[in-house]
């Protein structure tokens, strides 16, 4: 097997972006439990971010939601992410929570509700000049909860024709990442239910237009790992929301529900060079992002368990000894090759990745060095008063 | 086939409890949506849930949900009621919107929580005395979300413990009424996630704890009608929740997302003799429930359309010629077994169940003469200020 | 809700081509149960096929399957399924049954192996030149059963390269129809295991390469006529497998599982003008195809109930009023677009479908007519001796 | 974390019964390749079976499958197993592949198939008084395809009065060990489809009548160490067949498709008392056994590889420093209670095991041995002619 020492500067640069509203509250529709020093501005949330990038060296920027961190001035948001060690990065654009939107926003039938959407992604790419973001990302929560509510034709050329409009809008270093969903909140039909329509719908407006693969965002059984390959081999993988599921859209810890299924997928990111560092050229356009919610769990170690997930399982991945692997597929055989995949998967890095950190002047052990660096009982004791935040 | 003349009686007498919270504003964790005329208190429910039955026949009594429907004045509720036309039926409790059961409220660790939710039962307890409800459904929104969160065996235990403590404190007349759920609000591990779970618990209590089947809360692919008989057999089916799903436990309208499937098991009812009206008898104690969220339309539309559904397919299911099936499948012959059933479920019974209706003074169509008679529109002129309830 | 009178024009050239396959016998891993009166030869397989036509109208074509129905006179099999009143129609190839194919085909890493899986589909356009198909239909039952076994994205690159090779080949009035499924025979991963992938492929090759898509290959819960819709508006959809599941790929009679679910497919195939009939010029481009296994049921009657069930939820979906239907959808009235859909779905329309098959010499009850043929008991008496056929 | 060198001596005594099937072919219903040394007599697979043993020490027993594995000579069969260093196991009974059980055998409605398919099973009686087994599983391939087809209740109770016909027949010292399974080869309902029927038809039996908990037998979702831990609490589990799936019951070599979901399982296991050498009195009444088919890979090393495959994660489970556990869970510290979970899963036992086997006199590398032991040269070469088995 590969050695750590011949991958570990492949972990150099790996970079996974944290949605800012990880460190809000957030929950089921049943209840949102709160938890002591939760943010109450943008500011904080970002302040907590940049505290999980001091501690681990792997969340160097951090995700805005609009109308969720909206802030009239952004010039001075970017200024205290600065300060703070990290960068502002993906705009992700809110459709689905306007009284107007209960029918539909891109694809609704009334143009006016269409054109409000529109113009909402047009706030967002105004956003993006300001705040220096590359992506412009599109969830959209959209569909219809009984047969026959609604078109589900009409709907799919009125979203095309949306998305063209938002897309021309654009900058030339801008892209527009169209993020697709199994189902939830909608319980018949959803309009980008897979990579398939989130696919035919950005090969039709561009190049600067792709994929955003979430991972918990597919039926039972599916191979996501393939479609992985699939969109690195069509050049449409834009970017990775992080998380893990047993059931539905769990949004649990990425790592935590499926370790070997991490595993996978990052190997094949890193096969169809959708990994930066083992690039040629040093750098992919793929961006690896969180999207999770700490219902029951802190949120600051949360994120931090998060991260390190995403590196350990790379670096486990990074050790496949790729040479012997083709030669084993190339032979037909397959519990030879299947144990050249295994024998990584089942290396335990964490001592070395350890190491590694305290080369590179980061605490071995994050989580232990965040529970003892006493923010969280600092931002317990200060963060009094105020509205905590969470999906708003 | 059987005539409908020949089932007509066995419709006589059919009920289906609708829930209160069913008139009040639900939605997903991402939004809920509001629509004017929502009641803003206990009382409004009421009548609402009294207007479904005034329209269809079908819907005598209302279950609360405590502590949502809290009133300092049962006696009042209960003449509100009465007055209405309706009565008041089961008592549901809540043992997952306080922040103390944030890791658990009958399987908690710590004593003191897991007396504070039994004691929340007593209270509901108490409740049914004055309401004069018959059945305490439980449903457990208890579980973990992380491997080793939680110790799935000792939180058993102390379910089990708990039930004990609870159910020796219901009436001779009363029952527990233990409902299970595949997943959420937990999403590794749910205390009560099958009916297997359901069914040993209950059984352990005593006679008088029965099984909760929520047509939602089933994994993939689920044959819910081989439950239904089943635990007839065992003699534990106590109610049933209804609703219908496509995904998750999305709480659709009864037999929107699968007509046929509520078709099988309505005909499973009736076969294990679930089914009051079509008993020896003439009753069963097999409660039918609705429990179901208007996300995105009307509620009282919702709830006539859903006793409708249910109606429609106790009729077609009650024309099963079980003489010729009995008789198809002792002979082994698979097409005929299927046919005859699939004759009673192709026939197209609304416009005998509207003469039905009509011969009871009932509106032929409910739908239409619910629509036609204002009510909606004075609910929506009148109930104007106030808060808009919804799962609190 | 629209007239039987008005839509019974639609329904005159409906047609539904029928496996060869399926008058064979079939089962699962386990047994194959053989039954009295099975086919021994491809030409008896046509004559069955021939007698579900005779006793519906609806079964004008028998695909064939290569090398099962492999022959050395198809001037003479041809002239045999013409006197018989059927045509012979797609053909298709088989990749799975060949030793050398164990680890793959068209995808197998060895030049050699992949050569003649790609020679065994120029035998089959040659076969398709002797029998005047129109479709070449190849569905890759190939893939990996553990991670690390097969390279995923090297396979899909050889895959590509194999079926241009193929498409090159066809002729003009020709088209390569490329089928997909979720799982089985592999079992970790499968090269097309969904409609994007095969979108992806077809799209590489050319305008007359098309998708299949057979009922049965999806992942729990998937919308398919969602993909339906979509397909078609992409231009993509060649052609249908019928059939229904309740857990994997069932191979069940199409309709048996979930009627609503057919109804709704139907609905947007005609909505997509995918129904020749239809259509402003009366013709469509999407072939009906029944894919299924009699595993415990009679064949011929089977074959005869699958054709039904298509022609009826056909009808019923021309029933929906579209335009009653578009009018609720544009008021976002969610109950009453839903309650349009569904008039439709709940309209018994076998005794018009009776009457229809009466006006045009046909048996008003093709089941019963068919039980009462005597043609079952003659070929039970007259097919005896030989090999029963099966998958071979 | 527990140390390695503290769980050493519960790794002693551990045992994993091989089924006499895994070493003949298998494959799906479209093919099943063959592989050259496969035996052709239940000697030779007892041969192999033993050859698992030589080289892991795990695998001191091998399971029989009546009547796969009959022979007039048992005293025979028993010399030539202990000759080679194995004993005979579980006695398999087989319902499902005779022409008389195509609709039903211990449920059928005709009493005379009924007593066929019991006196089948007081055959597999005498076999186990004459092979020394403890264990009669029973498998129920049993159910129905289409909705209709079966009287589900009928069958249940045929099945309870059919079971305990058996059960009275079995010794003192034997049990009657229940299956369940989701589907296939029925593919509407089945008649022991999930836990709860296992249990509740064994539990109506008696103490010496258990489950038998498949790996790979469950709905998309299920959180099977829930189950574990259920039936171990219930006093109702008997034993498992070890495999594992990403879909359906994918018969695939155990914790191959998803390792983490292993170690939870066997942590349960555990937890529960089912694991012999870590109980007080040094055993346990759960027997482990494989249920796998080797359909692309070869069969010895993949027996080999996976009885290493649980050893390893037995080992990993046993790690779990379980008085940390229980104060993280006491403590509600979610984050905490997970990482003491996780940490065990995360090290990499391999090389303390292969220590441990040389130590005991064992290969320290049981695939690496095997390879390089000529053994699967000498079986290819010499066996040759007679007829390779598969499940017949």
């Amino acid at each position: 097997m590969t050695d750590f020492a011949a991958i570990a500067p492949l972990l150099e640069g790996q970079a996974i972006e944290l949605p800012s509203w990880a460190f809000g509250n957030s929950g089921t529709r049943f209840k949102v439990f709160g938890t002591p020093g939760t943010p109450r501005s943008v500011q904080e949330k970002i302040t907590d971010a940049a505290t999980v990038h001091r501690f681990t060296g792997l969340a160097p920027s951090v995700a805005l939601h609009i109308p969720w961190d909206l802030t009239d001035d952004w010039a001075a948001l970017r200024a205290h992410a600065e300060e703070q060690g990290v960068a502002l990065g993906t705009i992700n654009s809110n459709t689905f929570q306007d009284d107007d939107y209960k029918h539909g926003a891109l694809t609704h039938t009334d143009p006016k509700v269409r054109q409000k959407a529109i113009d909402h992604h047009f706030e967002c790419i105004d956003v993006m000049h300001q705040t220096g973001s590359r992506d412009l990302k599109i969830w959209l929560a959209e569909g219809s909860n009984y047969a026959g509510q609604a078109d589900l034709r009409g709907r799919q050329d009125r979203l095309a024709e949306s998305l063209a409009t938002i897309y021309e809008r654009i900058g030339e270093e801008q892209r527009l990442v169209l993020e697709y969903k199994f189902f939830e909140p909608a319980f018949y039909h959803t309009d980008v239910p897979d990579w398939g329509t989130s696919y035919a719908q950005v090969a039709a407006l561009g190049e600067r237009a792709v994929v955003c693969l979430d991972t918990g965002h597919h039926a039972p059984g599916t191979n996501i790992e393939f479609i992985v390959m699939q969109l690195l081999r069509l050049g449409k993988l834009g970017s990775f929301d992080f998380n893990s599921r047993f059931y539905a859209d769990d949004d649990l810890i990425v790592g935590s529900a499926d370790p070997f299924q991490l595993f996978r997928i990052l190997f094949e990111v890193i096969r169809g060079g959708g990994y930066g560092p083992a690039n040629p050229d040093g750098h992919s356009d793929v961006a690896f992002m969180l999207d999770q919610c700490h219902n029951v769990e802190e949120k600051i170690p949360g994120q931090i368990r998060s991260v390190l997930n995403v590196q350990e399982m790379t670096a486990r991945a990074l050790l496949v000894d790729r040479v012997a692997l083709a030669s084993a597929q190339e032979a037909g055989d397959v519990l030879g090759a299947h144990e050249v995949f295994m024998d990584a998967f089942s290396t335990d890095v964490r001592a070395d990745l350890a190491a590694w950190r305290e080369e590179r002047g980061l605490p071995a052990h994050p989580m232990r060095a965040y529970a003892e660096s006493g923010y969280q009982q600092q931002i317990e004791s200060s963060r009094v008063g105020g509205t905590q935040l969470s999906w708003n």
